[in-house]
């Protein structure tokens, strides 16, 4: 039996995030829709990841197998982008298909995941990044952008981030291994970067919360290391909003 | 009495065009609210063109007078456009503000207009230019981009347009002056930017239209003269689809 991943990207506006929610618009909702139609038989898809709702992805991953072993993908690999692609809305789209081994899990053979998060530093709204950046309402200095960048070095390493998790998530080991951390400018954005190898909820939104009283001399840089110390939510910002979030890329052994 | 002169962006996919259109929503409609709910009574806000719908701008300008002369803009202008952004919804911002004689016309006394049409050029959509750009469903490669822009060299010059006009349109004049044409490759689009002293109506669209069929190969390059000196729409290609197309820039006098 063939098992095919695929690589998504897709503007998270208009949905309640990644996860089936009955009937609720959602992204898995529209991929399962698209792919039993495209292949012609039932089809079980397996996302990388959640994402909440108003949260993008550049590179979410999706394995797919029939749910009957009476069924075949034979659509050749390199045709399946296009095939799923006429299915979907204009907002999600297939960048790439290839095959993988049939015990292969999209979500527990994964080693690093990296996101985006892209802030509009500015005082005028920029009409096309509706739903697409944090609106900040100011600029950024570039010593705005040296002491964020600065307090992201501090994430990196393995820490209990207790204190970046959303109250309410029960979860038995909240230790995680951040492999890399850097806030830099694009253009009018700017734009904090972070791999590791998983998230707790909400994790990067809080980390931008806190990156951004660092960036108001709320908090200073190196308070960061304590704050992880302490465990206590309290101590880091506010949980930023869901729409300068990406989900940039998913990692895999080989 | 005050006059005073915005700049504004839009992301013009969820609306009917810039124009009045009794209760349908359009960017006057949106525009006008704010600007009376900003300033706390009633303006006359002239636009400096129409767009259509699904049309976008990087840079349309609009006057702004109160309607009666008992009322005055005394707000800064420095402080306008935050002013009436605040009223606004995300996807509609002014970008700047200035003062203006009280005669002049934003409209009548424009002397240039720049517009830009953006093409995906994929064969895989891209869900963050949905009714953003035009997706194309292909890849143009750079002799495509070289024979388009050596096809829109054409445009330039002052001609009777009438070929690049969509059929209904009722003007007493097509000629107009274009000053500058060209196509260009940037990033993951390919785009054509056209300025004129006025364009006729779906012009822009048209032309775009007939690049495509440069890069086709259906037309050659060096036919665009005979088109044009045709002055027959049928001889012209399709009319592009609005979601490309961007009133870029408005130039004055002085």
């Amino acid at each position: 039996m063939r098992k095919v991943l695929i690589t998504i990207a897709y503007n998270g506006r208009g949905y309640h995030g990644y996860q089936l929610q009955e009937d609720l618009p959602t992204i898995a909702l529209m991929l399962n829709n698209a792919v039993n139609s495209a292949f012609g038989f039932e089809c079980n898809v397996t996302g990388c990841s959640r994402t909440d709702a108003g949260v993008h992805a550049l590179g979410f991953c999706a394995g797919i197998e029939p749910k009957s072993r009476d069924n075949e993908i034979t659509v050749p690999v390199e045709k399946i982008p296009i095939a799923i692609n006429i299915k979907l809305p204009p907002d999600i789209s297939v960048l790439s298909a290839k095959e993988v081994n049939v015990d292969f899990h999209p979500r527990y053979d994964a080693i690093k995941k990296e996101y985006v998060y892209k802030i509009h530093a500015s005082r005028i709204k920029n009409p096309f990044y509706d739903g697409l950046a944090l609106e900040y309402g100011r600029e950024i200095s570039d010593t705005g952008v040296e002491k964020m960048n600065e307090a992201a070095s501090y994430f990196v390493g393995t820490h209990h981030f207790d204190a970046f998790m959303s109250q309410g998530s029960s979860i038995d080991d909240t230790e995680r291994t951040v492999y890399s951390a850097k806030v830099e400018r694009n253009g009018d954005l700017v734009e904090f970067t972070v791999s590791a190898n998983g998230f707790l909820y909400n994790m990067v939104r809080i980390m931008v919360g806190t990156l951004l009283q660092v960036e108001r001399g709320k908090i200073p840089p190196n308070s960061i290391p304590g704050i992880i110390e302490s465990k206590n939510r309290e101590n880091a910002g506010f949980t930023a909003k869901p729409d300068g979030l990406y989900l940039k890329k998913i990692v895999y052994n080989s």
